[in-house]
């Protein structure tokens, strides 16, 4: 019997605990500074959720499964038709805007490549109910935010802005015909992974029309909004986008944004901003991407809900701190450990708990093995403290301990035995 | 469409997760304070993992899928046979004694209940690699504590314990076949939900000898760890289940702990104590349950690996806390809420970016709407205070803000705003 992890799947032994709690506490911080509550929703939803937003191919890469009353389920690949259905559901009852984000476990059945997995977290951040590009600002701002709290910097880290309005401007200003739109897209999505020439061929084979394709071809070449506004200098996403772009100047974050006319994203429902956040080396896939969604959540029922939104994936984001070298190291199981001379565990046992009624973290020996093997577990523990029980200091009414960093050796007094412990711990 | 949650699930909105961000929080703050280690495993795992530990017939309870490749699949039941497989798969590696906690969210397809939904979470704590009965009493004063850590007092819960072994010496001494012992335990099980006239003519049935059905319900009758010393004296887990309640009182912690010989658990792998947590008004499902399992480990492949834990649910203890008034109603969204005067944005995201990057929780109007709805949203947004952008003050260097407990407004400097808002925060 091979008894592994599922494929694509992952355990998480304490060790790898560490860098996983150190992201998700560094989340929720920057999602809390911003003003984002948190929400959740089921691991499982009725499948239909997927495919209405998505079509039925998406059921291609779902863990779906039937349940015995024979409701067609599937493990969520992402977290945003949860999040509409959610918000769909309250309606009008929901005080706007709605700033929230989660950080659920999510699950696609794809090939598995560098950064990819079948079981993956993502946090989640969206604003839903301001029109405005001024919440797109908001929302680009914190996703950001969640890279700088984390210690990445504008040298490691950009975040590519586009708008799928201004493609569309661009694109119909020049009678490209609004139904071969969708292939142009897709054909965009796909631009950093091919040869130009092959791009170039493929437009001209979408267009049919060497002038459009020609015109496609230098929209696609502009490399900032001043060069868009020399194409074409009236159009509302334009101006739009210098908005957006002035607002995180404001935040002081014009460093890490840069506009990318090939960033148009996969999924079709986005209706405005689009945007990736990428590490600055391009070594690996896309840490972040989200935009502007409108219909979605009209789609599930709701009112006409304007709705902006973000999600990162923790494994590309693992990849890059490994390599930045921005993950903790130190793992403490406790604060103090309790070292006993004496032969009975009850002595200990109350020390130990008088210490943890004080809040200390506090470990002893279940077993009392002689102290050096007892010295050996509180090291192996990385206890700060240790805390020795049974010596000859007690007649005197105090305990021996041991600072661990230093070495030092103090006596304190049995009776404030705790608050002193916590004052020492405090300091150091 | 029906746009609803899939049967047995629930939705967790902001001021859902309150609750249970205040649960998972002291949970993990008890694990910390008696030096457990956090881990995790997947959601789903090879169905053979639940079949190995528990026999085909748990299917029926199971969320069962195949993946594409043909591999069978299972949501996660329970977490131990995932934290068996882990401890399995390291063999001698792993530093003894492993104490290590995980908050999984778990999926059962059963009927439903009052307490019982088919997702949800369970806090786990386990101990391996301790044979002695320390670990025991570790485990069960970290249970408690979970509970007091909640708020939970004596006269709201109690852990009632028993040990597998201790039945088995007492049936074995009254010459009761080993044979018939599972079918004991299974009807044991079920003791509290039966007339007691009905269980003794099931123990009469089951055993086919009128002595012997007298002599278990003569054990059975015992209400201390005293009456079982009348009975036999002479017995290994006698002994050891005094020491353990001797560690309960060293702890602190006797007026939570009860001897309870009907406790069994349903579950054939445990091999010595096992205990399960009440609401002692006894209105309610356990709230907790546990024992030790000396015998899983090795079941997965790894080394002999004595092992001891418990489970706590959320939903039980959720309506506890509910009933007893025990939890927080507070819902703050951000610390500060800046109001503007002005027409502009950017002033205002430049003070918020100002505030956030000191760590300041800040929330300001995605729209400039008028004072008095900006102020309206400073209020459902409960912020502690609204700092004033675009006033006359700005001109003598100075914000004015409003503390909202007390209604006080002051002037506070420009150049220190964040600085001096941290202090006021500090100190309300």
């Amino acid at each position: 019997m091979n008894w592994s992890v599922p494929k694509g799947t992952r355990d998480f032994y304490p060790e790898d605990m560490i860098l996983r709690e150190h992201v998700f506490a560094s989340w929720e911080k920057s999602c809390r500074k911003y003003g984002f509550e948190q929400y959740d929703a089921p691991v499982f939803e009725h499948l239909e959720l997927y495919t209405e937003k998505s079509g039925n191919e998406i059921e291609g890469q779902l863990y779906v499964f039937e349940d015995k009353a024979g409701r067609r389920l599937s493990l969520r690949p992402e977290m945003t038709p949860s999040l509409a259905r959610m918000v769909a559901a309250k309606g009008q009852a929901l005080k706007k805007p709605v700033k929230w984000f989660s950080i659920p476990k999510l699950f696609r059945y794809e090939k598995m490549q560098k950064g990819r997995l079948r079981e993956f977290f993502q946090l989640n951040m969206d604003i839903l109910g301001v029109e405005d590009v001024s919440a797109d600002a908001e929302l680009i701002a914190a996703a950001i935010d969640t890279m700088r709290d984390l210690g990445l910097t504008s040298s490691d880290v950009s975040v590519h802005i586009s708008s799928r309005n201004l493609l569309e401007e661009l694109f119909l200003a020049v009678e490209i015909p609004a139904e071969k739109l969708p292939a142009l897209y897709a054909l965009l999505d796909k631009m950093q992974k091919m040869e130009r020439d092959e791009f170039n061929r493929l437009i001209l084979e979408t267009l049919g029309n060497e002038n459009q394709a020609t015109m496609v071809q230098k929209i696609l070449g502009a490399k900032s909004l001043a060069d868009i506004e020399i194409i074409n200098a009236d159009l509302v996403s334009l101006a739009e986008l210098k908005t957006l772009f002035g607002y995180l100047e404001a935040f002081g974050l014009a460093d890490y944004a840069v506009f990318d006319i090939s960033i148009v994203r996969g999924l079709a429902y986005y209706t405005g901003t689009v945007f990736e956040v990428f590490d600055t080396a391009r070594t690996m896939r896309a840490i972040a991407g989200g935009g502007r969604y409108n219909k979605l959540v009209s789609l599930y029922g709701g009112p006409e809900t304007p709705a902006v939104g973000f999600a990162a994936g923790d494994v590309v984001l693992s990849d890059l701190l490994i390599e930045k070298g921005l993950v903790p190291t130190e793992r403490v199981k406790s604060d103090l450990f309790i070292v006993s001379f004496g032969k009975e565990l009850k002595p200990v046992i109350g020390c130990a708990a008088q210490m943890r009624n004080a809040g200390i973290s506090t470990e002893y020996p279940l077993k009392l093995v002689n102290v050096n093997k007892q010295l050996k577990q509180a090291s192996s523990a990385n206890s700060r403290i240790v805390l020795f029980v049974g010596g000859d200091e007690e007649l005197n009414g105090q305990f021996k301990i041991k600072i661990m960093a230093t070495g030092e050796e103090k006596l304190i007094a049995m009776a404030s035995a705790a608050e002193e412990i916590s004052a020492i711990l405090e300091q150091n």
